[in-house]
């Protein structure tokens, strides 16, 4: 249960981080769209470790396309996309087999399930998200097709803050970081805090681009509702908020309310999402990253039958779970952008 | 669309805030628990505006129980609630039926529907919620017997802040505030916004006790993926956070991970979910209230045609959302743990 | 669990034969439909008993329009429809509370849920057909402005089958019959029948016209499948077919498979679908109706403690589900057809 | 859209005949249960060509589990089963790519999505139900715990029908035909159909035993209904029935009414289901079959511009959809039956 995301554009991931394979199924794309393997690729490329700075361990996440595109083209029937698990070693994880390990989901899942897979963190490692972002990639063809873009990037990382947003600078450098100036201020605590072997937070935002006006159902399926959803689905992510967000909190009505002139809005706290339907505003996202859990510090901890143990987790490890999710949230974005734009064309026809 | 939320407890919203009425069926309420209209009537009681210092519009609100329910026992069948809309002046709503009130969703559902019914908001009116509340207070019903109690409370309006946390106080009170302190301040600072023709925001804290662990669904359907989208489709809710949440951006992964030890774990920056299940601690959530859109102070916007009108919204309106989105958010907060646990069951069998 | 169908235009129905009342919601209606409570009483009008040969109890069925329409306009809003029950006398029921009676479904519901409202079946009563007509009636004004027609007739009952198809004779006699010759044949036997303290079955067929080819969503959620669903959801229904249907098991390939010509198909073997997807051509169903379980006759049964019983239904029953379930099968069909039409719109803008 | 199957055990199935590998992805199947790629691939036995009498193509269908199993034992997460296409040979669709061929889906897919898979019947050849057996397969190892059996069988083939029943009989032999005396006959006219290049339909009995009153879901999610939407969505079904299906029709009440004594039901004209709901009796279900729409016999049809074109389909078929839809027809009623099992699990525990 809970692996399908998505009602008409519909997402269904699977794969252990230590298994055969990853992969999704891709239900509802429409037909008649170019894609690629290659296509998929690039975005596996934006989140893969290997890139500067991120875990040494060389994982080629090469997707296969095995069902769904007839001479380049999405047929309408499912996309079967699988990336084989080349580079698993398992040995790490045998002696975590019994411990739960601080921060991970060890003790949700045996709570859960009474068994687990405990190699790389089984269902619940980052790696799971190669599939959404497989999906994402597909969904990324369809949307550029309705002038739509959707772009993240790292607004803080480490308590590292960007004074200023430079979207083509933050898509050049490995951190997805849009302020120059914050790069190098991030990149030096990323490196002390990996020496300290621990780990840092930071905050995503998102934002999406030439969006329509009339995305979004009321009233639970609003579109920021399932934003939320969605970007709250992965793993380290502890807060949601739209545009001005809990900023809101503290203003008053008058400033908060976006005004409308003859040009449009004329601000945009509301983040591009009056009433839980797009206003065809910039639609603004953060999304807050915890720090990652596997640190090498010892920590207290119990094993499966309640002992305390100290737990030392052993092998690199990133110190932030940012930059990897950042192509995360661009996919989950997507994924729902498009489901509403197809639910919103069934009803009205295509915008 | 999107009017249904769950996947075995579905609650279906309808009814516009000056149609004949608004109400809700329920859907997969187990058979055999005690339901009298009297449960459903003191959760709306706690909504319902004119209870001290919101808007005075009488609103009786009583709810009837039109199925589902056969003497005094739920039946499993659909469980069909309805309150008639009293009250309702829909002169002062004629005069905004051509221009689009900044803050408010008219302009996106304008753009959604081409068409919509301007009277108080129609769907888009804080009235729906009653609906909500009334299927909450069956799921609160199902979840006493589990032992799981849902409490809500304002942590901060206006800018004051809560500095402790009595929950036993912050049931008493009209605001909802656990700070016997911070009580007067928060009343002096409605009384001042009101005065000005403003409105203000502010933090609700939503907690969960009793939830077993095990609730939750890997890998899109987590707990809080799902608790994200509930609160968040709520009205006037520009964020949520679990645990921690926004605060985690800052902290290293060695203050952040909760330690487990013999008794449990000995920290909650988890807010009560790991990998998207229940631990079994206390759920903890917490959401951002904008500042309450319909205020007095006058305000430039367009009509219908694009050209530019000052809107001046009259009647006596609420200065802040909060306390009628407290009963609110603990109704979503409901449905969606009693959902989870019906989804485990299937899994597992009763917890 | 259960009450709702639909992926896009979701009905969800409630309500007990004698509760206070029966109802629908019908959510992912497009706005600007016309929409009047006297084109849904005009259907609920055709399932009516009360109608000549069917049972005496009169049976007002005055819907009312609770919201979703604004000005005589549908707004996309939930449409919720609600029928009071007004001819409600429970005392015949009293002593079948402790009795399952045959044919019916007090054994399962009882087996199911441990408890059941008795009272005219409660929610296995006929009456809560009530709700999809009405949704059907719905349904029907958005096919029309497709030139989507839906018509089912009675094809056959107790015995006598027609002989020939007469869609305007159809809609004007009592039982929907649509052979003249037959008509007064049917109407005997069902005299004799209902003089005997007995009950017939029958087979109702329905035509879809005007259907634009593409409808349906392979593999599982094929426009045959999902009529066979909403077909035999209806109680009574033992069995659905498509075209040749049970025939085409005796058939040659070559006398089964429908030539194309230069001006289309050349017969409709298939019933209009092929591959789950409509061709365009008129689709064709057949349904099996079992004879009414309520009948005067002694039958032999246990009580609630599995002592043997013998149960006599008193009241004045009708012989025959048909003819009120003629318009249920309308109903249904419309419903299938026009969240499919949805959802290929979705997939490729309007047909 | 129409790619997955359940509520709670959920199947989503993907591949193309003559692309890369077809699968499926099985979600929500409990954890614990253990499974072998062995148990799988004993299912996919049974549906393969190459059994004695069906088209001789080699097929070796080797089945991977790629994820949701740990050490033997099911995990609770996404079970991802592919088969490799080995067998490909697409030459001989070649030609067909420019015309619709009778009976198949070619015309509609081409109407729904404007762009098909030619090759192999693309998505629509019944190679697509390698998936569903595959599903099946693990939702047999569940329901044996729970001990329920699902047996189909060919109860009439070419307008041979078996006269008595004898199951262990009709897994062991070729044509699942449960009839010793009728298997010779069967075969023989199989023999002729195949000489004159044409094809039969039959009918296909399923039943299930051990079932447990209280499965299904009234009002539109029936056990009864959603039997019929899973059968009626494998290519080549034209009808499904229940119990006494459209004998139903020209019964009495009093015959069709099955009496209730101290030991239970005295008859099963219900078919096992009442009201929509098991009553603990045997499930009985019939499918009508088409004859299989590939026959070498000369037929008129039109290309892709609509000019008359004659087809003669090459290569060796078989002349019956009939035996290798027996064991699809197994796994769909698999699916439902667990997938029930699971919702009603949710209401009131394990049964």
């Amino acid at each position: 249960m809970g692996n399908t995301f998505g009602v008409l554009f519909r997402v269904t991931t699977w794969g252990e981080s230590h298994g055969p394979a990853v992969g999704v199924v891709v239900d509802g794309c429409p037909p008649g769209i170019p894609l690629k393997e290659e296509d998929i690729q690039a975005e596996l490329e934006r989140r893969r470790p290997g890139r500067s700075g991120t875990s040494p361990r060389k994982e080629p996440d090469r997707v296969k396309i095995l069902s769904g595109v007839y001479e380049g083209l999405t047929t309408g029937t499912p996309i079967s996309l699988l990336v084989w698990n080349e580079d698993v070693d398992s040995t790490p994880y045998e002696e975590l087999s019994e411990v739960f390990r601080p921060g991970h989901a060890d003790y949700s899942y045996h709570a859960k399930y009474g068994i687990r897979d405990p190699r790389g963190g089984g269902r619940a490692s980052a790696r799971e998200t190669v599939g959404r972002v497989a999906a994402g990639a597909v969904a990324k063809k369809v949307l550029e097709r309705e002038g739509i873009g959707v772009f993240a990037f790292t607004l803080e990382l480490g308590g590292v803050r960007c004074q200023r947003i430079d979207l083509a600078f933050a898509r050049e450098n490995w951190l997805y970081c849009p302020d120059p100036d914050a790069l190098p201020l991030m990149e030096e605590r990323l490196k002390e805090i990996q020496a300290e072997g621990d780990s840092v937070g930071g905050i995503v935002e998102v934002r999406v681009r030439g969006c329509p006006a009339g995305l979004g159902e009321p009233v639970f399926d609003k579109l920021d509702a399932d934003l939320a959803k969605a970007l709250m689905s992965i793993g380290a992510v502890k807060g949601v908020e739209v545009g001005s967000g809990f900023a809101s909190a503290r203003m008053l009505g008058s400033e908060h309310n976006d005004p409308l002139g003859p040009r449009g809005f004329e601000s945009n706290n509301a983040g591009g999402i009056l009433g839980g339907i797009s206003t065809g505003q910039e639609i603004i996202l953060r999304v807050a990253i915890k720090p990652i859990p596997s640190i090498r510090k010892p920590q207290r901890t119990v094993d499966l039958k309640g002992n305390p143990r100290r737990v030392e987790i052993r092998g690199r490890h990133d110190p932030s779970a940012i930059p990897r999710i950042v192509p995360v949230c661009e996919a989950m974005t997507r994924l729902v952008i498009l489901d509403h734009l197809l639910r919103q064309r069934a009803l009205k026809g295509p915008p």
